[in-house]
């Protein structure tokens, strides 16, 4: 299913004029819909005084052209009606107040493979720019472990833990998004711009502001209540009191998502602020990854009582099939003679049992000879 | 008030005779009255088995002597109905099992200054004997923090943990008490002989075991629950898993005493202990004595007054003009136009905003526009 192009045009046009999570915007869009409130802000109606807010910003406005333009970029505009529109974001309609301005986005700016529809097993690691090395290294570990068991992290951008939970998924060739401040098109912190390439190749960039937007200090903490809204569990690793972290953590408290915050040297300020939502109760203390998953898997899925071992399709396999399998190369495809010396084993064998694999998607055959197949990489 | 002379004598008899805390004795206790009881296992009695198992000890017995010999060496033998008996051990009546020996004690041995009367307002701080340098450091500041504002400290006289303790109790001055396994006059380990005179001359040792006695592993068991009972509550500092700190703990939890354990890094093993105490909701977390205070303090006498955060500048900006500073460049100059465009507000809002912000030296006016003032870089 697609939202209309109408719709998404107009959601465009007023994801450039409005900040993000401007509740007058937000009444106004449940009220009149995209389409035609986007039209009576052009035709300067000013309502609820938005128009005098956003007439700077009409002049000139194209949202078609915006649109074609992303797109052309490999970057699209998510909106709610589409597929992949990530439904947990819709706890924030109404969670926000006039105050922290924190209403449902207009939709989502998006750049890379992740699609948002799929993050519903994901954890958001959060944490300080100023962090520590015990902090980057816990957030590297614990982001390692729970893409390993096939959650997705969420984070920002920034240095320190941000950082350190991507590059923790990254190396353990796991699922990562980054939600910026800025446009998907503009990285920020600059440093970051690999980082932030390699996550809009492999996982996922997205914002809520329109491509080419600067980051401000009111974006920064309007991100922070997507990152909540959009992962099942919030941990926060180090964070001093002032932490734009701690934020995080306060909307994924009031959107009733499970929040997290990992323990340090009482004599770290790094650590003050996890010790304080674990003290207040706002937060559960969490050691490890299998900590992690624990609190948010599904209904026990990931319950550590003993580390029992997943059953995988890989199981079922007999002895000498599953010998075979082990001699297949991940991507470049082997010639049956190869993976028969690379197995030990006769090369009739390896070609019935990679006439079984292949049957069952363990193996793909290709011209070159074979490699892993779906069920094989699983 | 003062119990009687035979009911003490009897008492220290059964001290010498039985295991402490064999529930057989505290039940014929509570049946016969110590006096009765001593007089039937002297005159072997077979009661429950229990002349069997102290036949051997019964030779020679002369408890009256021994009383008087203790009271030659300064140590005390203090029972129910002594004005100095801690009123609070009572709460051990009932909560032993046949399993682990947990009855009220028959008595305590005392040596040194400190009342036992006067433990009401005590913590025990406790943990690992193969504790760390972070875990003896918090300790030390932990117990230093308690006895300044009037708390006594309770702990063993083990390595690690326990000796920083009643050294941070000692070295600012305040009162500490060692529960020993072993008789009072029997420092145990050796190496600790110093500190345990110490603390006979300035605060107090104390055990369940008559003078003479060795510690044995039962016996360190068994003294964990008096460690607990005593004291309003217990501070967990460092643990392995197996430590002997999480016994103390758990006969605090069952005691309905405040059980509290400190945070570490969650890669030490000695902080392993601490963090499943918190997981599992048996502990809360604290991180300093005035934490510990905070739980522990008579109706709110030592309420932490929230560390006020520092209120900045920029947090007394209404949300408007917030809202224009942060669209304002750092050096280079912005026209108000350009600001306004930015900011997504009208041209008016923001000369208004302007104005303000330039008054509080938020920002500031050059000839090609608006730059930040040193309240808006600050």
């Amino acid at each position: 299913m697609t939202a209309s192009d109408a719709d998404r045009v107009a959601r465009v046009g007023l994801s450039r004029l409005g900040e993000p999570g401007d509740p007058r915007i937000s009444a106004l869009l449940e009220e009149m819909g995209a389409v035609r409130l986007f039209a009576a802000l052009t035709e300067e109606c000013d309502l609820e005084g938005v128009h005098t807010d956003v007439a700077a910003r009409l002049a000139g406005a194209d949202p078609g052209r915006d649109l074609e333009r992303a797109e052309s970029r490999g970057i699209r505009f998510v909106v709610p009606g589409d597929d992949e529109w990530p439904p947990q974001v819709g706890d924030l309609a109404g969670a926000g107040t006039v105050h922290d301005r924190g209403g449902a986005p207009l939709g989502l700016w998006v750049r890379g493979p992740v699609r948002l529809d799929q993050l519903q097993d994901s954890v958001a690691i959060v944490g300080s720019r100023s962090s520590t090395a015990y902090g980057e290294g816990v957030a590297r570990a614990v982001a390692g472990d729970v893409v390993t068991r096939g959650m997705t992290v969420i984070s920002g951008a920034a240095f320190g833990i941000d950082q350190a939970a991507h590059r923790g998924a990254v190396a353990a060739g796991g699922a990562t998004v980054a939600v910026l401040a800025s446009g998907v098109d503009r990285p920020y912190p600059v440093a970051h711009t690999r980082l932030i390439q390699h996550l809009a190749d492999h996982g996922a960039v997205v914002s809520e502001v329109p491509p080419g937007s600067a980051p401000t200090r009111v974006r920064f903490l309007i991100r922070n209540r997507l990152i909540a809204a959009l992962s099942r569990g919030t941990l926060v690793v180090e964070a001093a009191s002032r932490s734009g972290a701690l934020s995080t953590a306060r909307w994924a408290e009031r959107l009733n998502r499970t929040v997290m915050a990992v323990p340090g040297p009482v004599t770290s300020i790094q650590s003050a602020g996890p010790h304080d939502l674990v003290r207040s109760a706002a937060a559960q203390l969490v050691t490890s990854g299998a900590e992690v998953l624990e609190l948010l898997g599904a209904s026990g899925s990931h319950l550590i009582v003993e580390p029992c071992r997943q059953t995988r399709a890989r199981d079922v396999l007999r002895p000498r099939e599953a010998r075979v399998l082990d001699a297949v190369p991940v991507s470049r495809p082997a010639t049956t003679e190869s993976i028969a010396r690379t197995a030990g084993l006769g090369l009739v064998a390896v070609q019935t049992a990679l006439g079984f694999l292949a049957r069952d998607q363990f193996v793909e055959r290709l011209e070159e000879g074979w490699r892993l197949g779906p069920q094989g990489r699983a």
